[in-house]
């Protein structure tokens, strides 16, 4: 935090340039794609990954099964570009019959979106699958990886998608405040002028690094030199193999441990993406919610309340800097937590 | 860089609320502003700034002396909404009963746009006097206040702004990642809706800080960690009158030093803010400014390129980690550079 890193001085621009290439070979991007970063949250990735690709004439087939994806519906919206909204419960990935069939009926349609791995719920939506009906119907496929990029994996060229937005902070490990988005280079050319923005015209900050390697405005300088290092220690871990593997193995802990306890999780095996597990209430007298929240908190285990409108829920994350001994720690204080509680329920005793 | 700041977390929440606490205070803004952080380069507060409180059929008088005046305007036209430019010369303010009669004849007119210290050529605008006449006509009044906050006195109460876009990385000494927007209460309470982007909507993220202290999406918490630990060095050094005291004595030991050697400011003093000065190049044939800007460079002093059409130029920061005795070691450096260069006017020698 000390160091007066200069936007324009030499070793950062290569640290910058590292940190781009490296994201692009993560999404198999080879010379086809391109990593335009976005300085703010995967928030901002989002919206200017939609905002840039998506002209103000074109329409949208949003799939949405969460909180992400509404949100996704809600930018488009205040943008003024076209939607159309296939939605599916949050336990459920999209319909892809019915989603082929709206590609059949509304030729409007310009543009796909989906999320990768929507943490609304946690559920792991098939963008392999969607990928190839956007192939076949010819429309530019545009994915949010926010939370699954790096652990999960994703291969961008094999898809044929168009854009692929996600963050610094979250399967990566750095520190929040940049996004970005990993663009095929001839969709990224046929975007200028779609903008209705300067500061997230993905176009606009590509020519500019194409021309001067630099910045269009003063980037985050600590935020990406502490991203830097913190791909030198992805690619240390082995990857995607091997940070997504380190993941599964939390989950499965996670999901043995509570279920062991008497949890149930909301989702099958197939669509649970090792990222974020909901699980029901427990369905006992005892438990009360902000008490299992807050006697957690003060054991050093923060979770997540629930984000369903389908059911009452919580949710336990399994990515960060977290192993196979904080995630038992942390289910020896889900135990503690449900014994002061008086949750005596038999499973809970044999655990 | 290696603390987990968790961005719903009491500390974090506690250190956010005191920055931006602590920047109303600086603006003099006391209950009838507030502070609305946007992450990102202070581009991004300015442009969320423009398009959160000027409407869709809104127009804007954006009064223009140099390249960010010309950015305010670009992010005006993609956003669509109508402006009306004032343009004086890089070295001349803006013409007061110019502005006066463009307000008298224009009646569309709904916001006027000024920037405080406009670092294409160094020059301190007028922004009390362009408060008055915005007043008197009752225009929305919008400062970009970008490189100045901090180190010039900003009245914003005083002078009726109904904003003032600033960012952490100029006079407060921060690190980069977060721009922030000082509103007027009563002005930003009437933006529901006007912008055209979610991510940089001020309302909308203001209505969250108001309902839950947090931010929308993930805060750069680091980044923002840092800038309480500036403002607290802000408010050791004096404030603004300490701050703005260091610059305006390392402005005048650069203006004496450089004519002292041969060198020409561009401008007159009563225009000059003590923040960056702008020198004509030495009528020399010695003189080669990539040769003088590579020797400075090589003792550690980087100096930027002039940004003027009106003349060939360079300039010189007066703000950042610097006093006295960097400003004298810069002098010495730029002697023996000249010495090396052999430019060798009789002034020089003097010196």
């Amino acid at each position: 935090m000390v160091h007066d890193w200069g936007s324009r001085d030499a070793s950062f621009v290569a640290i910058n340039k590292k940190v781009l290439t490296r994201l692009c070979e993560i999404a198999n991007g080879k010379d086809d794609y391109v990593t335009v970063p976005m300085q703010g949250s995967g928030t901002f990735a989002v919206e200017s990954m939609l905002t840039s690709f998506v002209p103000v004439k074109g329409k949208v087939l949003v799939l949405i099964n969460g909180a992400y994806g509404q949100r996704a519906k809600r930018i488009l919206d205040i943008a003024g570009r076209a939607t159309v909204v296939h939605e599916t419960a949050e336990d459920a990935p999209p319909d892809l019959q019915e989603v082929e069939a709206i590609l059949q009926r509304d030729h409007a349609i310009t543009h796909i979106f989906t999320i990768h791995c929507e943490t609304t719920s946690g559920i792991l939506n098939p963008i392999e699958k969607i990928g190839a009906l956007a192939a076949l119907y010819k429309k530019s496929y545009l994915i949010d990886s926010m939370s699954a990029f790096g652990a999960l994996p994703l291969d961008a060229r094999g898809i044929r998608a168009d854009a692929v937005a996600a963050s610094s902070n979250k399967c990566i490990e750095g520190v929040p405040g940049l996004g970005f988005v990993i663009c095929r280079r001839d969709a990224l050319a046929q975007t200028k002028g779609n903008a209705t923005t300067l500061v997230l015209d993905l176009y606009d900050q590509w020519a500019n690094f194409e021309k001067t390697g630099q910045y269009r405005f003063t980037p985050p300088t600590h935020v990406i030199v502490a991203f830097h290092q913190a791909l030198e220690e992805f690619t240390a871990e082995g990857g995607v193999p091997g940070r997504g593997g380190r993941y599964r193995n939390n989950c499965r802990i996670l999901l043995e441990g509570m279920t062991a306890l008497g949890f149930k999780p909301l989702l099958p095996a197939d669509l649970q993406a090792p990222i974020i597990v909901t699980f029901h209430m427990l369905d006992h007298p005892g438990f009360v919610f902000q008490h299992f929240y807050d006697g957690l908190k003060r054991r050093g285990f923060v979770i997540y309340p629930g984000k369903l409108t389908v059911a009452d829920s919580f949710r336990i994350g399994c990515i960060g800097r977290l192993g196979e001994t904080q995630m038992r720690d942390a289910l020896a204080a889900v135990r503690e937590v449900l014994d002061e509680m008086g949750v005596t329920n038999p499973s809970t005793k044999a655990a």
